[in-house]
Formats: structure tokens, C-alpha cells, sequence
């Protein structure tokens, strides 16, 4: 049986398990979750995930959740995108940091900014989360300088957690003009056999429910 | 030469690797980092981490920041802490968690609550953050219902890494009474022999600024 992903298009972190499968040629099907109107929340989704979070793969008899989770296991499964043995503490600090001041901000700004009605956007947190992603991008960009890659000479799952809200069209204070790095990394991961957009990737867009 | 972890007391971050090296006997000493007057954002330490954040293991030839990969070297150097095989999965997914939607959003309510002037401290973000602490809390609360620690039978990285911030003292929305099974796993935890409070584990603490 082929693994199931429970994502939605819109989530960068579902998309980070789903790029991470597709360009390690993982078998994995799309289950949708409809996370704008709270599937996430209810007691069918809780007794998946207690976290109440996508995604969740179930793969066989094992159900994993978080996508950095998700990414360690296809890399161990597959022997693809961890890296060279040296460099593994530095995938895992580039994962950590993603999920600590990477994905978790950008989703979460983006989120404020154009997926709450307007008249409910709380503009003085979007000011404050504004300034914190900013300092995640800095970083970013900076780490990128003279790189082509997050880590070592080729991708791997650091790449492929970081880059995951950057390619979505909705405005959060990331414009590829502004962090040149960036921008051509986005390209580089772009390149690769297989890449998709979130949205062509996986079920659900915001052009649903419009 | 012992292992040298640079850090200050208010960092729960910092805490998750004192406590870990500490209850699994990993030799360390501390070195302050004077994060309240900028340090952290020094170029001298973005040199040693360029993601400009406490904490950084120094340890021989090895430089290790953020810290999952400092807990989860030490879980690998000394055997411990790591859990039962079949339980990998589950640790891991609790310290991804925990830096995405624990530590990171507890510690950085407790931040704006208590380490900015009273003057500058935005109440519509502290509102909105206060929120999303509630709903991590709760996760925690119902994940620990009938169970003694965070995975499996005894303590883990999980633990280490979900309780960081819970033990100090500056109000961040946090109190005992309304988590009754956090509570009491706190204390559980605090009973581990060698457990130390985190301004008692590490230098600096907001007495100093006083």
C-alpha cells in the first residue's frame, strides 16, 4: 500500500514531506485535509494527530507526524538528501531552525496576512511578526552567500525545509528582488527533476475558496 | 577538554541542553552569553553561529548549535535519554513540536511579558501569542494525561526538551493549577537526581539586570 500524506496545499509544511518524497522517488498519495474549515481541529483528525497538525504520513503500520519526522525517515529509507556523514549535524541544525525561526514565521505571517478576513487581520502582530522574518530571511540570505546549496555540495532535506513558504504567491514580506541568494536557490531547487509547486503538488488552494 | 556550552540562565533554549548534559552525566561548563546587551548579535558570535542564538556547543572539534542536535548528540555519545528503539519516532516528533510550537512560542511570550520595557511591550501581539500558548499548552496537557513522561516509560530528550520553559518563575500565561498533568510531570522531572532549576544550572538571570 502506497504511503498516504494528510496535507493541503497551502501548507508549506506538508509541502516540505511532500517535496522530500517526490524528489527521493517515495511512493506517497495526497489525502486531503480541509484545514479552513477545521478539520484539523476535530476528534477524527485528533485521534491521527493529538498535535492537530498536518501533515501526517501513514505509512504501512507507522504513522508519523511532524515533517521533519517525515524527512529523516525518507532519508534514512531512501539513503537520499542527508548529506555527507560529516554534515549530518548541520542538516538537523538547518531543519530545527527552519522549524524554530524559518517556516513557522513565514506560515504564520502569511497566514495573518491573507488568509484571515481583512477586518479581523491584527495589524500590530503582523507588524511584529513582520520584523522577525525579516531577521530569518537576513539569515538566510546570508547563509546562502556563496552557496549553492544549504549544506555541502548538493540538496538535501535542509534545503527542502527551508525553501518550503518561499515559492507560494501570497505576500508576506518576501520578495525574491530584495534576497538575490534566495532567489537563485529558489531557481536551483526549482531545477531539480521532479520539483512541483505546493500547489500543483497538492490538493487544495486558496483559488477553492474563492 | 570540557565540553563548553555557550549560554545565560533566562534561555530556556540553553536549559534544554544544560539539563540534558547534565542528567546524562556529559561533562560541560558553562560560558555566559550576554544576550540582554546584544552578544548574541556580535559579530564575534555570529562567527561561532551565524543564526546569532544561544545555544552553541563547543565540544573538542565540534561546534554544535540549536538544541535538538546538542540533546541528540548526547543521546547518542552516552546511550541515553533516546528511548526504546520502536520510540524513536516519537521523541523526534515531540522536540520538533516543542521547537515549533512549544519553546519557541512560550519562550518568546515570556519575553515580550516580562524582558521588555513596560512601555514597549505590544499588547495586541501579546494577546494574539497568548493564544496560541493556551492551545500548546492544552496539546501538552492532553498528551500527558495518564502518562508519567512525554514517550515510553521513562524520561527522554522529549521531556527535556517540552518542560525548558515552564520553570521559570516570570508570567507568561503558565500556572500549575490549570495544568494539573503538567504540573505534576514537572515535578517529576525536577525529582530526577542532579535536575537543577535553569538559574541555578546556568549564569545570568534577571536578578542581575536588576
Amino acid at each position: 500500500m502506497v504511503a498516504k500524506l494528510y496535507c493541503f496545499g497551502e501548507s508549506g509544511n506538508a509541502y516540505k514531506a511532500a517535496l522530500t518524497m517526490t524528489l527521493a522517488g517515495y511512493a506517497w498519495e495526497p489525502v486531503f485535509v480541509d484545514f479552513f474549515r477545521g478539520e484539523a481541529r476535530s476528534p477524527e483528525f485528533l485521534a491521527l494527530n493529538e498535535m492537530g497538525e498536518a501533515p501526517v504520513l501513514v505509512d504501512g503500520d507507522r504513522t508519523i507526524t511532524q515533517s521533519g519526522v517525515i524527512q529523516l525517515m525518507v532519508a534514512e529509507k531512501t539513503g537520499k538528501f542527508m548529506g555527507a556523514p560529516e554534515d549530518r549535524d548541520e542538516v538537523l541544525r538547518w531543519l530545527f531552525w527552519d522549524n524554530h525561526k524559518g517556516s513557522s514565521q513565514f506560515g504564520t505571517l502569511r497566514f495573518l496576512m491573507n488568509f484571515l478576513p481583512e477586518d479581523k487581520r491584527p495589524q500590530e502582530t503582523i507588524q511584529w511578526l513582520s520584523g522577525r522574518v525579516r531577521a530569518a530571511l537576513k539569515t538566510l540570505e546570508a547563509h546562502l552567500a556563496g552557496r549553492d546549496w544549504m549544506v555541502g555540495d548538493g540538496p538535501t532535506l535542509a534545503d527542502f525545509a527551508c525553501c518550503a513558504y518561499l515559492y507560494y504567491p501570497e505576500p508576506f514580506g518576501f520578495a525574491r528582488e530584495d534576497y538575490p541568494n534566495i532567489g537563485q536557490w529558489l531557481d536551483r531547487i526549482a531545477a531539480l527533476p521532479g520539483w512541483q509547486h505546493p500547489y500543483d503538488m497538492m490538493p487544495g488552494n486558496p483559488s477553492d475558496r474563492a
